[in-house]
């Protein structure tokens, strides 16, 4: 079975945008999704690559391509009024949940979970992930305790672990993300979608 | 009629995807298209925009980037040996060719004939397309004696037409190219056609 492997942060317009419509592409694929939480801005210390290029006028246009996404997509996108946001302890909750999930397909499908309900609690709902309440609160709707969820996720083996996962990433060439993995194959962006699901279909 | 306005520049990889990727949305849309050559090093200059925040790990995936969209569009794309490439020449021609075919619908076919023969002949053919004689030889080739066509090019009328549109442009909004309009609504890049496409079709 085929897999993209998706790099995200929540802090990534793009990555929210894809965190919704690659699970349908791998699904009508038939392909398997492995959700792995990136920090980007670990990522640019390591790669020395600082963001886009970025003026008013692009800034402006950005915010106007995500609204046209937003229609195509049918995805209540909506300008968060804290931007950017830090999101170590988001990253390092999704790793927590798989983990307390007891790891293998069950702690994949709580990675989705958890990872997609941060993604609307910031992008539709404009709250503060960065905020451990925040965050504990969409544990408990995920079914998993707050607390045990933030311990494990200030733990040193999560932080570890999310180390390991930038470290990963730059030994394979990610730059930013959203980044699809299919095999050696590398696609940025969410506008790149199309392309991962011709990849995927390949034999 | 609706019209698609396509700023576009002959060193720029993704205007020469959208330059035979465009007409045949415009085609299926029953829309005119409307081909406005833009000096994007002249752009940057007014805009405060330097390209794109770049990085070798980052050029190295833009470049399998347009290998895949090449096999997409099934366009004979070539890394070309000379880049970046000094354009303001062979835009001022495209000018030019529109002016001696006496403007109007005569002078849009001459300029869309002539632009894609510069897009193919840099970016499929590897040709030094700052070269007056490379440009005298595709204007020949399109019928408009070569001499005519550089001298005036290299008039002050041309260069004032040159230096018009970037100032239009600055107006606009663009910031890159290329750049395509539908109304007052701006898409940046190969990867809107898509949105493009939905704007055309639209009432």
């Amino acid at each position: 079975m085929r897999t993209a492997e998706f790099y995200f942060d929540f802090s990534s317009t793009n990555s929210y945008f894809a965190a919704f419509m690659l699970p349908e592409i791998c699904a009508r694929a038939g392909a398997a999704m492995r959700w792995i939480p990136l920090h980007s801005a670990a990522l640019f210390r390591g790669t020395g690559f600082d963001v886009m290029a970025m003026t008013p006028r692009k800034a402006r246009y950005l915010w106007r391509d995500h609204a046209r996404y937003s229609e195509a997509t049918e995805l209540a996108f909506r300008r968060p009024s804290r931007f950017p946001i830090k999101t170590a302890l988001a990253l390092r909750c999704v790793l927590a949940v798989d983990h307390l999930s007891g790891g293998g397909d069950a702690g994949d499908r709580a990675r989705v979970a958890f990872s997609q309900a941060v993604f609307r609690s910031y992008w539709e709902r404009d709250e503060d992930i960065a905020d451990r309440e925040v965050l504990g609160e969409l544990a408990a709707e995920a079914g998993i305790a707050a607390d045990s969820m933030l311990k494990q996720a200030d733990s040193a083996q999560t932080r570890d672990e999310l180390h390991a996962i930038t470290d990963e990433a730059v030994t394979r060439g990610v730059f930013g993300v959203p980044m699809v993995f299919v095999g050696d194959e590398m696609f940025w962006g969410k506008d790149r979608l199309d392309f991962v699901a011709r990849w995927l279909s390949r034999a």
